[in-house]
């Protein structure tokens, strides 16, 4: 490029800095690995004018200018005019065309293109370089004194509106003035006479706004739309844009220039838009559509109805023979599907944008088992092209989208677990149950559910609740049995004793039919059709899962508490049983009562046999309690070892990780407010103390308050509970060993793996492992029958991480509690902070997002250390991971990274999970090829 | 040594493992830097006879030999006998006795001697080596016949039940017949011809108890007493003796045999214990007792009233003369106070132990001071020889120990903090002070106590709890305040109504006076008289902590609310304030409603100010709450104003640095439960909807109810409640600036440091940093006038130590809250667990210790990387600790090793923190020399 006035200093920072990259002509100086420094739309316009395809000439002006242009305070970098001005010519020469000539008018767009797009951050400025006197030379060469006016016209509303920054209402009443004077109905009924005059009064209406009269010089044109692309960098619309997606200030935007064609130069031109597939359905034909003398924004406008793509071969065969040429080799030369933008001027066909297409998740999921099969691209790349969050949607029912647009919408809340439900609204967790007995479909409806409402969401097809956050128990315990859940619907008032509930002015009865969509978070009225969407049914699916397993170094397992689920999540590929959480077993209907006659005489029971094992003497009292607590746990070992029996049996050769108990005790037992408002209303009548009732009400409100903790996540539970109450692991090691025991004499092949949780001293692992096994011994001996068993600890304590080496010493695995780790290491009560402070830390950005949904980078660390300490206690130490994070794909990456063994997850996570360890895998051998 | 017996090999093990040392003619084989393998006992004989002190001759078999005897399965290992005969032969011709020799029998003592003194861990064994004919051997050579037979009956009760395990009653019941017999009152009552038929009746118990007559051999009378006392090492008063002082089982005890020597051939005889200094007073006088023609045995037994050691210069001048001259040696030698036993036999003097002495705390003071004054020890051992504990037992006052013992013990609980106190008992914090005004001492006495009562306790005396640990309320703030206190009596009855408790069937009523011990948790009826102590009037103690002073690095600051406290600390010779906490400011009388008026505001305030902010209309209800809170808001802006400058004005010159808002704000509402009952009382008792009193509860209720957290100590608190309510950060930056501008224009040196509490996030602290900065640049502007102050935070949150390199950019100064960091890292609640599982924990030994009280490893970890972390970003960051460890001297020493640059503690541990840091400086020095 000449440079003729640039000093030599200038030459030297010129040399280092090169702002203009021109194509055109079959030649173009960047290419498509330049969109750092051109843009993604300045890489696409350079590279398809590399491979020969029919681009119009023009030049990218580079982001590095763009950050020049702000660190000079706004004003042109030394250099960058003279270039631009040059490349203008080199345009000239390219096209025969020149800036302001009348007799053949070089006519440009100006569009900004940053490395990512940004939707809305500036609209384009087309026919720039019009003016009175070009305008003239533009209707002598169209012969169309009509679209000449209207180019005009177009062009300074334009202009005005993004470049000088005056409001568009002026320019729109001005439009609709005309229309009236004229009795047009649309702006083509304008004749060109009415554009004329319209365009006068716009020139009167920049004078008006600007005070100056609108710029005629095309040189002056390009200088200001520069600046404005320039500065709509830091527009409101871009700066927010870029907040939320976290995309840096300092990327800095393109500039194209590119000469103008024209769509709308009559029956033999046209415009569109077009996919080289169907980006809903993945099939491979052209998609899109096009409208025959038309310029770009006619597409969009919706005044006239486009045409399907597949017409342009009657309207212009030869043109769409060569679009179809070309969109075929676009699509192999990018290995991807494109998104095409194209404009034909008289037969000549151009194509102004190519770019990756956007595509549903089961249109993602086929074109990559496609393309495989096409030889495009190998089972690595398909596998890293599908999401995670597209596996997770293909894998949960979805309303059907025009009945949901038909819909009465009657709420918003919280989209708290995904998928679409459709049942009858009941109240009450033992409605649902006894309506689904007798064979309806339904949706529970909650202010808020608790633990005594899980054999009710156990049943509905969804749950709605009015309160509480995307970690409340309606929410998570919907997630683990995958339901679809909205939860805090705030604008939802619930009347139970009415038995109805009301939104926004309507009401809904008991029985009445609702619509929930989790993904969304609506509530609709009525029963809304769905589309549902089988595991078994998406074989390409299954395909993309099958090469993602070969990829994948982590192993996938699943949290599981009942057979059925352990079923499920194998059939979606789970490779072991990583959480088996046995409390959930203690709360499902009549046992719960046991636990709590347990429960009610534990610690009194327990105090006694210490005292009778020292030799002192007891008092029928404490007799009585042993009694009946020893009762209270024969049964529950009953129950218990025929649910690990249904487990292990599931699991027949894979792993199962059975988590002794773990919540404090008083979990178990009512709520001691609602228990206490019983006791003081009874005072309060004078209620004879002892009125059965009240004694009842006393007896467990005395035994909640015994138990009650300021800060039960600190308190009583875990390895602390089994060490206050041996009685506790010894009877949940008995279960779990007959258990494998009956399964494997049953011909089967158990591999039970007990786990301790809460650890945060060696000495408290190694008490309760002598107890354990003193007890397994004897198990195996009154069986006569060996059985192997692993014995493990969660590591959810921070403590615990910083002598995970001692613990290894004892522990055969690990398994990372994240949920507490992360609770305890940024001392937050995740049931507290995620309807209080996190949420205003998260959205205020305090926090980058949400340490409970994906893992905290010190949380990796902790996990981290823990590993590495372990295993050099104990090298073939399995490590792995069992909070909610573990289906979670940026956590499954960092879990990858610091080489955990396998993540666990809920069954319907499993399927994304395999996908997910694999791109981890991927972008590990990408970093290290790097 | 001759060695003709062993074979080869025996004399290669036996030349790596030497069992005997022998000492005896002013030659020995050991010395005093070999207490490891000869215990502290064998070691000082040793190192005695070599430096010419008459000693007994003797051996002593080492602790290896213990140990080995143990590994060959309580067997002697090869070659341990023979050598013990060459060693007995060796002392046969040094003394010209002989073992079993009538004309001349040697006897001697076995006495077990450990490494560290553990009393009652086995008794000696006198007279070893007597049997029919030594017997008459020892007569002949004495010519006192009921002598030889009184030595010989004791040994055989000695030997029966210290070495063949005979139960000591048999003999007393044998020796009470024989008295009986006799018409005896006491045994020097009994004449030669009763012991004689006294000793045949032993040895028929011997017969009777062990099937076998009792051993007459010499030879194999030593054989069974080594074994005796190595079996006595793991005898369980010996066990559980270790297990308490953290002293390992393998250390295993040294056995020492030595010459007999007789006090009890006459009054040229005698025997006595003796102090080199007063051990009470650490006066420089010898001090302690003994008796003219007596055995050992006899000074404790009490039969004869022992004389005081100066009388032995009228008795015994000469072995006086020779036992001063002695002691001096010794005492000069071993640079330490003596503790002697020493036996004259016909005028001859023998020791048979030195060792040093335990002494008072008064006395440890001034013998180290003395000792400096007199060249024996430098200022660093000197400082060396006083125990933290010591020095505040002398900050103490301490009941009479006459008075005592003299009077009615009530009960005792818990020695939550220690001190003597007396006062008039009273059931309210109201009457406490209503009593105290009218010029009255009290003692609070409470079920338990709440922040609502802290007006009483600070003007109580001291306080008495029926309920709570050592980390209750009551404890925790009485340790602050330095008011003893008795917690958890759970013997103690309180009755508010009838104003009353009783314990153990003693009932007291208010005003009745009561003392009460918090250093040894008892409680007594009336009023006790008690000694007091005060720092001023203990100059030895102050020049002490003033050597102390030159040798520690860490510096001590103080934990300190108001002024007096602050005053208090800086004549204990605190060096600043490390921890001012704000809210406690709040707490006091009419403050708590204008708090609470705030509070009940505060949330809707804050978002409606955040609606005005961004231009959206306000409804009349935000805008009366804005103003209610802002009024609030304001009065406590002048009050905390105040309190500033008094904090600030008492430590001019000095760092104060003052901690933000902490606690959650429901802990200033009242309890949510007593609202509950209250609410729930109305409602049952049908109250009209508008009664003013059921109004009120329910508007407390619903706040508490709004603001209840299900894990408060994970919750909205700290700069978490400054980020939420921001309010709250500028009001107490505009009171602090304004405070230290005001005491500044007084002429006085203020230096504020801002600290913020609970940081996770760097980003948390930034947003802080803003708000803050921006309302101090305000203050500053107004005020015209500069004012330098420090910003920097808490680092008590896990996640803090792992990025505090980044939060080094930000602050200034970090101070741990080892409070928090060991709940979080432990994931226990301190209120919730104290109470609880860690009591058993601590006990059962699954934790060495509280880690509330002395900082756990990992915590100091934790601690580790922060500071070093911290100081790699910002290399003159301020490091301090805040906590109540800073108050521990084992923390303290944690602290000064990983290079802090304060302990911050209560006032009253000030100056034993000036020591605990001194002595971990000293330890620190010897570790490297070594």
């Amino acid at each position: 490029m000449a440079d003729s006035i640039a000093s030599p200093t200038e030459r030297t920072h010129r040399a280092a800095k090169r702002y203009i990259y021109a194509f055109g002509g079959g030649r173009a100086e960047g290419d498509a690995q330049m969109r750092d420094l051109l843009g993604g739309k300045g890489a696409g316009l350079a590279e398809m004018t590399i491979a020969g395809l029919p681009v119009p000439p023009g030049f990218t002006i580079t982001t590095e200018a763009c950050n020049a242009y702000f660190e000079a305070g706004e004003r042109f970098p030394d250099g960058l005019w003279e270039d631009v001005t040059e490349a203008v010519t080199e345009v000239e020469r390219e096209t025969g065309k020149r800036f302001g000539d009348p007799a053949s008018p070089l006519l440009v767009s100006v569009r900004s293109g940053a490395k990512f797009s940004m939707p809305g951050m500036m609209d384009t400025v087309l026919n720039l370089g019009l003016n009175e006197r070009t305008l003239q030379g533009l209707i002598g060469l169209t012969g169309n004194e009509r679209f000449g006016w209207d180019a005009y016209r177009r062009f300074i509303q334009m202009f005005g509106r993004i470049v000088m920054g005056i409001e568009g209402e002026r320019f729109d009443a001005a439009l609709d003035a005309a229309k009236e004077k004229a009795g047009a109905r649309t702006d083509t009924d304008l004749d060109a006479a009415a554009l004329r005059e319209l365009s006068a009064e716009y020139n009167r209406i920049v004078r008006e706004a600007t005070g100056r009269d609108f710029p005629g010089d095309p040189q002056e044109q390009l200088e200001l739309a520069i600046k404005a692309v320039f500065a709509s960098w830091f527009g409101k619309r871009a700066r927010d844009y870029r907040k939320f997606n976290k995309i840096p200030d300092d990327l800095g935007t393109a500039v194209n220039v590119v000469t103008m064609v024209f769509g709308n130069m009559g029956s033999d031109s046209g415009t569109g838009v077009a996919f080289t597939r169907d980006p809903n359905t993945g099939e491979k034909v052209l998609y899109g559509e096009y409208l025959t003398n038309a310029q770009g924004e006619d597409v969009v406008a919706g005044i006239r109805t486009p045409q399907k793509i597949s017409h342009l071969q009657q309207d212009l065969p030869e043109a769409y023979a060569e679009f179809q040429q070309i969109a075929a080799r676009l699509e192999k030369h990018y290995r991807d599907v494109q998104d095409l933008e194209f404009t034909i001027e008289r037969g000549r066909l151009f194509m102004l944008q190519t770019r990756s297409a956007k595509r549903t998740a089961a249109a993602a999921v086929k074109i990559a088992v496609d393309m495989v099969a096409e030889g495009i691209i190998d089972r690595a790349e398909a596998v890293a092209r599908v999401e995670p969050a597209q596996v997770d949607q293909l894998l949960r029912d979805q309303f059907d989208p025009a009945a949901r647009r038909a819909a009465t919408r009657l709420a918003a809340g919280l989209n708290a677990s995904p998928g679409a439900a459709v049942g009858r609204a009941v109240f009450s967790a033992d409605t649902a149950v006894e309506w689904v007995e007798r064979g309806e479909r339904v949706v529970l409806v909650r202010i808020e559910t608790s633990p005594d409402d899980f054999h009710g969401m156990a049943v509905a097809q969804g749950i709605l609740t009015a309160r509480g956050g995307a970690t409340s128990h309606a929410a998570v315990v919907a997630r683990q049995i995958g339901k679809p859940c909205v939860a805090g619907c705030a604008e939802l008032q619930v009347d139970y004793a009415a038995q109805q509930a009301s939104a926004n002015g309507v009401t809904f009865r008991q029985g009445e039919e609702i619509s929930v969509d989790g993904s969304t978070g609506e509530v609709f009225l009525g029963a809304l059709p769905t589309v549902s969407a089988r595991f078994e049914d998406q074989p390409e699916l299954q395909q993309i899962l099958g090469w993602a397993d070969g990829i994948r170094r982590l192993q996938v397992w699943t949290n599981a508490d009942k057979p059925e689920e352990a079923a499920q999540a194998r059939a979606y590929g789970a490779q072991g049983i990583g959480l088996c959480r046995t409390e959930h077993m203690f709360r499902e209907g009549e046992r719960l009562e046991i636990v709590r006659d347990a429960i009610l005489v534990a610690f009194q029971a327990t105090r006694a046999k210490e005292r009778r094992a020292a030799g002192e003497p007891l008092g029928d009292d404490d007799r009585a309690a042993i009694e009946r607590f020893d009762a209270a746990m024969a049964k529950l070992e009953r129950l218990q070892q025929g649910d690990f029996e249904g487990i292990l049996a599931a699991m027949s050769g894979l792993p199962v990780v059975i988590r002794l108990i773990d919540p404090p005790l008083h979990e178990f037992l009512p709520n001691h407010e609602s228990l206490l408002r019983q006791v003081v209303t009874f005072e309060a009548k004078g209620t004879p103390e002892d009125d059965p009732d009240y004694v009842l009400a006393r007896t467990l409100y005395r035994a909640a308050e015994s138990m009650r903790e300021q800060n039960p996540m600190l308190g009583l539970r875990g390895i602390r509970l089994g060490l206050m109450i041996p009685d506790f692991v010894k009877m949940q090691t008995r279960a779990i060993l007959n258990a494998a025991i009956a399964v494997k004499r049953a011909g089967r092949d158990p591999r039970p793996e007990i786990m301790i949780p809460l650890v945060g001293h060696v000495n408290e692992l190694r008490r309760t492992q002598e107890l354990l096994e003193a007890e397994a011994r004897a198990v195996i001996e009154r069986a006569g029958d060996g059985i192997a068993y692993k014995f493990g600890t969660m590591i959810e304590i921070p403590r615990a991480c910083w002598v995970a080496d001692q613990i290894a010493e004892l522990a055969q695995f690990f398994s990372f509690g994240t949920n507490d780790l992360t609770q305890m290491t940024f001392g937050y009560s995740r049931d507290d902070a995620e309807g209080g402070f996190l949420l205003k830390y998260v959205e205020e950005k305090i926090l980058p997002y949400n340490p409970f949904q994906t893992l905290d980078p010190v949380i990796v660390d902790e996990m981290k250390m823990a590993t590495d300490l372990g295993r050099r206690a104990r090298p073939d130490l399995e490590v792995g991971i069992c909070g909610e994070h573990g289906g979670d794909p940026e956590s499954i990456a960092y879990c990858h990274r610091i080489g955990l063994n396998y993540v666990s997850c809920s069954p319907f996570r499993v399927p994304v999970a395999r996908l997910a360890a694999a791109q981890a895998a991927l972008s590990e051998a990408a970093e290290r090829d790097r």
